[in-house]
């Protein structure tokens, strides 16, 4: 027997008493029942996305709203720039042309976040571009990229827009829509939300309406007028079939949310990944990021280990699954989550197991040693008796 | 948000694969799908006891069978001797005298085994006692004492037994009935079973059949007699109504087990007691017992330290549920479990858990002694690569 640790970031632990829920005999998504259950979590999900627009939920990955957001706003022959400084900003710059979308790519070193010059610069080279596509979390790189100053820029141009790939930072870290003027919104299901992957949540600025009006690329399943129009109060349903169980879940997750409180919720996963952070740095390993996420700590593995064997071990031998490297950082990183259901001894398990597995590939490692630093920092939650 | 996590010797969590077999639609007792599910299990059950007798499961608590062990035994005027070295001990000595049942008590001090010189001396002074009544694991001090050798003392006596309380052993140390020739084994649904509360277990030996046919305070619901007969191969199911759900939870328990291998299962018990051991000693906590048991340490808090206050602590503010100390013992010791579904992440987080709370006691405490020892441990369940 060995007990299994989900730690990776996405797909993450689901509570207890969200599965419960989920377990419920089955609603169907044509009844009042459903609707009203519908325009409550909706409501609760606009107060997480911090907006007085829809917050519109997809049957589909956070790939698909991706790709919404795109064919949403633009036409065939359309430019836009892309941040990609990671396998997630990568993919705009992938799903675009299959659209007949142009890209501006503005390559960012693995690692770092995005220059606001660098985006200033693009965006003088390129006024006809409708918009800016970034993550506000690069998962890949564990790096959090400047959100806010990139709305700044684009609020100044009448028909471009700034469109944040959000999917492990909304709920992760304070990120106003509204105040800060991003124009879309994206995540998913299955991080923050603490559900099952299935269901993506998107949400979109009246700036992002009115250019979408005369985007040609939105198709059928990807309409987002279609959607809001069903979605808005009076319909209180999806356009097509959702995932209803998700849904459900979704409605319960919130309510835990909100229950917590969003201040609570942020400073959590703060408290967790400055532990984390402090954890691996004193066991040697250097981090991947110069401005490192709240959602996921990336760190190297030490020098002459395999990385890829160590993560298998971990997850094979272990029962501790985190996430690898991708790209160009396949086998030498570990990437330990602390978004979603994540609590404190999770950090816990992940250092414990982190060293004790450096030791068995006999990495010089002082058992102990990152726990000890974690646990610094972690004992603040707690008040002094 | 706060996680919970339950490290006391019983209730111990439940696995999720049990869970989600015990959340089955209900299965009736009376009907051949049951019977093949009773026979399946009872067969199992009793290579857990190891015994060829018939291991037979009661609706009820562990203190249920331990008064069914008396009173299929003897008849009002009967003496018994009694092991009375902790809370479960004098339990003992507590049921007998409600069915007129006379108790020579051996007081053995908190903490110790009884010693066999005074189990022979207390046999020696009353030839005529029906039984000697032992806990194999003390569980109000972590002791264990010697089942084996007090067995062997009541082997050579004709109408005198061994009664065993293995309800926090069974499942945990290796302890063959028929080999060591115990004559009554008992065990609870919610210790190494890691079932919820409801359902004990009981296996004679045929010395012990043969001196129940003649006692007189077998009363109704708990007469094994009866329930002996409906068990057995033919009937397979219960005399009385059955706690159903925890039978099925069993049978899918008991293939967990049998899975994993009863070896491997008292090895991984061991490892975590001794990981366990070695933690709270780093830490200064001295261990309660001087032969400690491996379903759970117990260790005595600081000096200075109120343990009622410490054991509320890692309950109510961090989410840790331990067992605090019973009868003299309270608000002086911490108990922790390593029982049942149990696993070594478990026992870091016990550890990590009392770090941070003595520190937020103001003991002198170095956080991540304790997890590093347990780690020295521990990291030996796992290969150098």
């Amino acid at each position: 027997m060995i007990k299994q640790y989900l730690l990776s970031p996405g797909p993450t632990m689901v509570p207890e008493r969200v599965l419960l829920r989920m377990a419920h005999p089955m609603i169907h998504h044509r009844t009042p029942q459903f609707s009203a259950l519908f325009a409550e979590t909706k409501q609760m999900l606009e107060q997480v996305f911090q907006t007085d627009n829809d917050a519109l939920m997809l049957t589909c990955s956070g790939t698909g709203a991706m790709e919404a957001s795109i064919t949403n706003l633009c036409s065939p022959g359309d430019t836009i720039i892309v941040v990609n400084g990671g396998k997630f900003g990568e993919r705009w710059s992938k799903i675009a042309p299959t659209h007949g979308v142009g890209v501006v790519e503005i390559t960012v070193e693995w690692g770092q976040p995005v220059a606001i010059a660098d985006v200033q610069a693009a965006l003088a080279a390129n006024p006809e571009v409708k918009g800016v596509f970034v993550q506000a979390s690069e998962t890949s790189t564990t790096t959090e990229h400047p959100i806010r100053q990139i709305a700044a820029l684009t609020a100044e141009m009448p028909s471009c827009v700034t469109v944040v790939d959000a999917i492990t930072a909304l709920g992760v870290i304070d990120m106003p829509m509204d105040d800060w003027g991003l124009d879309v919104v994206i995540s998913g299901s299955q991080k923050a939300f603490m559900l099952p992957p299935g269901l993506a949540m998107i949400a979109c600025s009246e700036k992002y309406w009115r250019l979408s009006a005369s985007a040609s690329c939105k198709g059928f399943y990807f309409d987002l007028a279609t959607e809001r129009k069903s979605q808005r109060k009076g319909k209180d349903t999806t356009a097509w079939t959702p995932a209803a169980s998700l849904i459900t879940g979704l409605n319960e997750v919130l309510k835990m949310m909100l229950e917590e409180g969003m201040e609570q919720v942020y400073a959590r996963h703060l408290l967790l990944a400055e532990a984390t952070r402090a954890g691996v740095s004193a066991l040697g390993m250097k981090l991947i990021s110069s401005a490192p996420s709240v959602s996921a700590t990336g760190a190297f593995v030490p020098d002459g280990v395999d990385g890829k064997a160590l993560f298998a071990f971990l997850r094979d031998t272990m029962g501790v699954t985190f996430a690898g490297g991708q790209g160009h950082l396949q086998g030498r990183v570990l990437r330990i989550a602390h978004l979603g259901y994540y609590d404190l001894f999770d950090v816990i398990i992940a250092l414990s197991a982190i060293e004790m597995a450096l030791d068995r590939f006999g990495a010089p490692v002082t058992l102990g040693a990152g726990v000890a630093a974690a646990q610094a920092v972690l004992v603040n939650r707690f008040p002094r008796v």
